[in-house]
């Protein structure tokens, strides 16, 4: 018989968990695994909120296993590490993304490619490479084999930093893995919710001349003077869509809701590139002269290896990259899933956790 | 008034025309211009018999000016050329494929990429830069700029050769264009028409591990002992896609007819790239997961440029690459569209243009 979360393993933890479908969360003790030879344990300072939290709260894509303790946006200082730990010590600040392990040996992983990995383990929501449940940073501390664990560089904030783990790789790498890293890239984003306002930032910073496409005519605003994005086009205008026809080297499209990628392949040039980050309910639908036609390609990206993620987060430092936050407590995590169903956060929630979190 | 077909041009030309969505060839006389100082003028021995000639033919695509002559699969025999021809001299063997003009000098015709120019000509079925429509290889003749005219290798037949223009360039682009040319390579090929068996010939010279995927069961001795593939997939057999999952590095799917394309992006591996020649009637539906979750791509490409279409030429001459072609006089082309219509052919006519086009 299964063991339970409160003793499966030696080490007592405490977080917030959902119990059932309705996604609802509450105080839960649980525990974790004694420090492996390779293990960096940390306590959670931040932990960003991430949608896939909410998809995975409610099981809305099917997957989730019960009780879940979500969050893969952390971020924490580490106070114990394991004897053949080569990368960390007590005191390091440290982030784990949505990782926390791979075989290592398979042509992804052999390629820093561990998100493709077919027996990775997530962070949160599976079994963990021992068969327990890896749970995730809405909690007091963390454990991960030091390979899954990301030095944080000095000057980026700790709390606005955080969702770059998620976020942040989520659209870096799709910006340098379809060559759309270079000054002058003509680049797209849709949608400007917490993927969204990060890639533009991303983009602009590598040098991109950046538009941003949105359904949301009040989000202009923000998205030129706050963010800085270049240019701003309602994509439900027609006629600010035929004039962006031909114009741009590739689109990040961040819209998880179902909507219509033709129009957006029109705005692409030969070449062009679509990546899709969001998962729409509904198939996405595609007539493929527009593709055939100028040569254009769809793709979909999702996070990065921990090679590029380590590269993401100095980059982020270096070019002063962070979310835009609001910071809550931990026990405000309901309500703020609530407006995140409503996208009323701008433009990520991040629970601060070592400030709100206390043992049951 | 416009001028009639006969004597829009100084120049007598004969060849075979469609009138009307029946789709119908008859011979027709009609004229082509004088020789500019740019000007290749070739007498036509063959013209393959593409399936987008029955598309034009039956304005399928709406676009149809009649009468439309089309070919573009023309190999010929130099007759005549400008005072400013640098690249050819009368006897010259050459060929033309799918363009017969671009402005160059945009971006894509400064990247030797003249098929995604915006002002591109069609070698048939569209108004030439003079205004007067162009016509295709079904005819006596042939009048070109130098730019768009191929240098025939010594050892490539001319027959089986001429298919190379359209399929040749069609496959082989992208194999390069998405870095599947390399010795080593997992590529599959889906359906085996004229495309298709092209497709298979130039992965092979590229070295590639080839898998070909047909719902007709029959086609596998064709696909093995005919064409070399290294491998065979009943794409309705769902054990045999289950057994290709996450193999492949590409797949050129040159497949017209509605079909699915998600099974097809389960064979490929993370990073995978499934690339379009055909264009369903109907929109492809795309689960976005199935790109997402391996970054893999759904691209689309058509024909090439022309620099790249003369490299084409001699890796074929230099692999011994053709079409398996079925020769027939011109006046079996409306015999030949009904059985293209019902895919009975193996794998592409040819008509023997000089052999078998009287002038009226």
């Amino acid at each position: 018989m299964a063991k339970s979360l409160e003793s499966e393993h030696p080490i007592k933890a405490y977080g917030y968990a959902a119990h059932d479908t309705t996604g609802t969360f509450s105080p839960v003790t649980f525990s974790r695994r004694v420090t492996g030879e390779k293990d960096v344990r940390f306590k959670v300072l931040y932990c960003g909120v991430c949608h896939s939290d909410l998809h995975y709260a409610k099981n809305e894509w099917g997957v989730t296993t019960y009780p879940v303790i979500p969050g893969h946006e952390i971020v924490g200082v580490v106070t114990e590490v394991g004897s053949k730990v080569e990368k960390f010590k007590v005191g390091d600040k440290v982030g784990v993304g949505c990782l926390v392990g791979s075989c290592r040996s398979c042509e992804s992983c052999s390629s820093d490619c561990e998100q493709f990995c077919p027996t990775q383990t997530l962070t949160y929501g599976v079994p963990n490479f021992d068969g327990t449940q890896a749970y995730g940073g809405y909690s007091d501390h963390m454990i991960s084999d030091e390979h899954f664990v990301l030095r944080w560089p000095e000057n980026l904030p700790l709390d606005s930093g955080a969702p770059l783990l998620c976020a942040g790789i989520t659209t870096y790498s799709p910006l340098r893995y379809f060559g759309l890293d270079k000054p002058g890239m003509k680049v797209g984003v849709v949608g400007l919710g917490g993927l969204g306002h990060v890639a533009v930032k991303m983009a602009k910073a590598f040098g991109a001349d950046v538009t941003v496409f949105s359904t949301t005519a009040a989000k202009k605003q923000e998205a030129i003077e706050g963010l800085k994005a270049d240019h701003f086009i309602n994509s439900r205008d027609e006629e600010e869509m035929k004039a962006a026809a031909s114009t741009l080297d590739g689109i990040i499209d961040t819209v998880s809701g179902n909507h219509p990628i033709v129009p957006l392949l029109g705005a692409l040039k030969p070449n062009g590139k679509l990546v899709l980050l969001g998962a729409p309910e509904k198939p996405v639908e595609l007539a493929a002269f527009a593709l055939i036609l100028g040569r254009k390609i769809v793709a979909g990206s999702a996070i990065g290896g921990l090679k590029e993620t380590q590269e993401m987060l100095d980059f982020s430092a270096k070019h002063g990259i962070t979310a835009d936050i609001e910071l809550i407590p931990i026990d405000y995590v309901n309500t703020a899933m609530d407006r995140l169903l409503k996208s009323d956060v701008r433009y990520r929630f991040v629970i601060d956790v070592a400030n709100s979190l206390k043992a049951e």
